[in-house]
């Protein structure tokens, strides 16, 4: 881990912030750089650095990190002017942890092998509260001895690390893993309303649904805030809108048919359509209830 | 409990079966009856005894239970010549267990009341595996006092048992329940056709996914399984597609819109029609399958 | 047709009122009866008569209609005490023109079997306008010498009349009417919500699609109203949502697998619980324009 | 239309061949062009000529049409080297009659803007058969003073041309078509395999549902065909797909849910993935019997 001490960290906002900060802690020179200078104010306060520019943070950087919004970010910020590709030394570890399409993925880890950087596709799963306890579960495509070498940086962020597959694959199973919690969460959206509608004692309910098979950590975390109408974000509905948007893509490209998939795409798009899309993904809940005529 | 020292146990299938023997474990006087006598065998080597008919299983138990198939065959068992309400003394608790209609429930409470009889509709979930070890969850439907009175006997049972509101709120309960089970599997089913079409190393994206968001008991139990492609019953998709007809037919009735419970019930359609329907209702990924142009 | 010439005619509602009158028209003795004496005013000032009975009107009719809401009227009027069943003479000529469940339609022919009665399930599409018009479409379920010699009166209240099957085969054929209906309402109301969003001269688009692969009697007649926000019934959301409900349970019996039609019955289902039930099927555009976050 | 008599035609397939037939018959002169130069000989038979390249057939045309598989290749023909804007005259009216995707139709638009070219998206409905006879259904994008002037051309192709709005819109009324013609075909498969299912007389009720308010154009077509297995294209399910593929797209961007929409792009997909995409879009009916369990 000696030459692996100075991390660059690109894209400073909900997630990225506590994730530089537990990397300050663990003891890592971290550069921080964001589109707002602002953003990187928690970064200095723990000990970390502020960087002018990405070609400034990734200059001397032994490890960079992306969190962005959105795949054009990455293209930007990976392979655009002044980006990591063009900035960054030879041999530099360049792990992208923004969930995006699995084929900008491939895009970025093409043009790495060009410029001799090594890339991962490293997304996570876990939200804020992951990020801030440093619980994530994170999905690394990549070359098996790259993510050797990411690995004490990534233990840092997350408990559960993963190697799933070649460059790309971080993404196929995040793709996935946003369809399996949009479809826990409408699914539990659509169980709370009916037990609502029939009078049941919907927290004795939830405490023995979670008890059998159909327990989740989706029932676990959201059907509290969903029945008291939380929706502080957590996870805006428009980002996982945009991921089953990529989900539905890629498995579009790759000929597998996906009903509920789709079904939930249009969920999310309900929910964008109605105002709703700056809300945690939780207020799904509130495009059932109004098709149930109801208003929430 | 000195007062509930005898139960009736009527239905001794693969999840009723278990249960009864559980019971005998526990200290009770079981009289077990079912269609066909050698069914009895476990239950009798036990310890527990056979009953010629229903109404010498109930004429003097102090708990009648029933564990059947549908919603007939309890109409029969319950309210048909020879059957608990009319050969059970008055007083007696009757604990309906099996998965059927919320309004047939509603009516055996009915019935119980003008026989002076005190019912209980109390589903289980948790599957035969629950049922051996006596983990299941169970929600109960009914007035407090009687279930408290079935408590003891409930806790023998299942580790989770939850009154979730008057005669019927159980059935309902577990009509919710059957929605949230059979979308786990159905989403977890497209994510790993998904993530097999991608390439994807699979079992390191299983436990990535488990340790996020997306964590549910249906993936730790059913995604080893449907990669093995074991679908040894377990749960019959036959028997889930029917509890999914509950569900579909009560939300109509309350006015709650489920586009997921919908689009399930024609997967679980999907799969008897395809000659699956005595496969574990973890075989709803051959339909996703199949969908996908592949042979499973 | 001399032996032909009486007819009854129970229902007089949107429906029944100008069929009856129709039947006048063509010179048949027309007996009414409904459940609110007013509802004959229009049928006696054409020329026929008031019955005070379902007994009364059939007695003496060689040909019984009945045009009533849902399958449970028509158990009352056909099999309960003073109905059809108990009061007309054998070899009756009856006809349901009721849109009801198969089964109920098969349950009434083989209670028209034991009575001596020659029963046709005749139900129709068109609505009020082809009704008041005589332009309805008619499927008939029957023997084939029945439906021979029902023509003639048949004839007169519609332009297309098929004999399509056994008993219960023209209710089962209405189920699938009312599936390609509802499904070209909404196909038209998803066209015209997209089309309005991207700024697009709808008139012209309606106008081209009708004269393509597109074209359907929906679009030419219901497109407009659609776009003009004018929904008089005609046809009652409401109660095609009870039809898209046979038409879902009897799918399901019959296995077969019908996506779209699940869908349907969710769209119907929630513009009852959005309110809208009593307003013509047309209204369905309303639920997709709520769901795109608009106030229709 | 003096000024309007040389028509540069690029892509000669299963449209665009009878197509530029109809327009020597009329009395233009036909320059074609098409990847594989065989693809002319029934347009040189009729009286055109060969071009050898894009640039050669339009270089003196007052009139350009494309006529082509997808939004790629309008991109290369359109805007690529030695392509239509690079080729052709200023003033000259450029009608691409392709199915692309919409944005793809103003950027071309845009482009020709720039090069002062006069363009028009003009695709069209109705497949081998309205191309053949001339009868298409033509809706289109663009100034109204440029509609004005291609209306002549576009009368030798179509019996429906209508200006849907500006450029793109014509791709966008496109959309819509595909959309409902795909739901058309789609509701009434379900119809069909449940009427089989049923024992109902397919042929009588295929006649009084078109009698009625479920009549449609693709139930006049091709319910024959379906019910025949006679899939020969006509239009390929592959390129259905495709254009789903663009409606949904487009209703995503537009904020418009789709639901009927989404399930229909599942399973064109589908029949993709199970291998009848090259079969004529009718053959969705086979995506429905497998689901039914039928070997279709």
């Amino acid at each position: 881990m000696e030459d692996k001490r100075t991390v660059a960290f690109i894209g400073l906002g909900i997630m990225g912030r506590p994730m530089a900060a537990n990397l300050v802690t663990a003891g890592y020179h971290v550069l921080g750089y964001s589109r707002r200078r602002e953003s990187a104010d928690g970064l200095v306060a723990a000990g970390g650095r502020w960087a002018d520019s990405v070609a400034g943070a990734v200059r001397d950087a032994d490890v960079v990190i992306t969190m962005l919004p959105d795949s054009p970010d990455v293209q930007v910020v990976a392979l655009g002017p002044g980006g990591v590709m063009a900035s960054a030394r030879p041999g530099t570890l360049y792990i992208d942890m923004t969930s995006i399409r699995p084929d900008v993925a491939r895009q970025v880890a093409a043009a790495g092998a060009e410029h001799g950087l090594r890339c991962l596709d490293a997304p996570v799963s876990g939200g804020e509260r992951g990020a801030i306890d440093g619980t994530l579960s994170i999905m690394v495509g990549g070359a098996a001895e790259d993510v050797a070498a990411a690995r004490p940086v990534l233990d840092m962020l997350g408990s559960t690390v993963q190697h799933v597959g070649p460059a790309g694959a971080g993404q196929t199973v995040k793709a996935a893993n946003q369809l399996i919690v949009a479809g826990n969460i409408a699914l539990v959206a659509e169980a709370l309303v009916f037990l609502q509608a029939q009078g049941v004692d919907v927290d004795a309910a939830v405490a023995v649904l979670q008890g059998g098979l159909a327990g989740s950590t989706v029932l676990a975390r959201k059907a509290g805030p969903m029945l008291a109408g939380d929706f502080t974000p957590g996870f805006r509905i428009e980002l996982h809108d945009k991921d089953l948007g990529i989900f539905t893509a890629a498995a579009r490209e790759a000929g597998v048919v996906t009903l509920l998939g789709a079904i939930l795409a249009q969920l999310t798009g309900a929910a964008r359509a109605q105002g709703d899309g700056g809300l945690d993904h939780s207020a799904l809940i509130r495009v059932i209830q109004r098709l149930a005529g109801q208003q929430p």
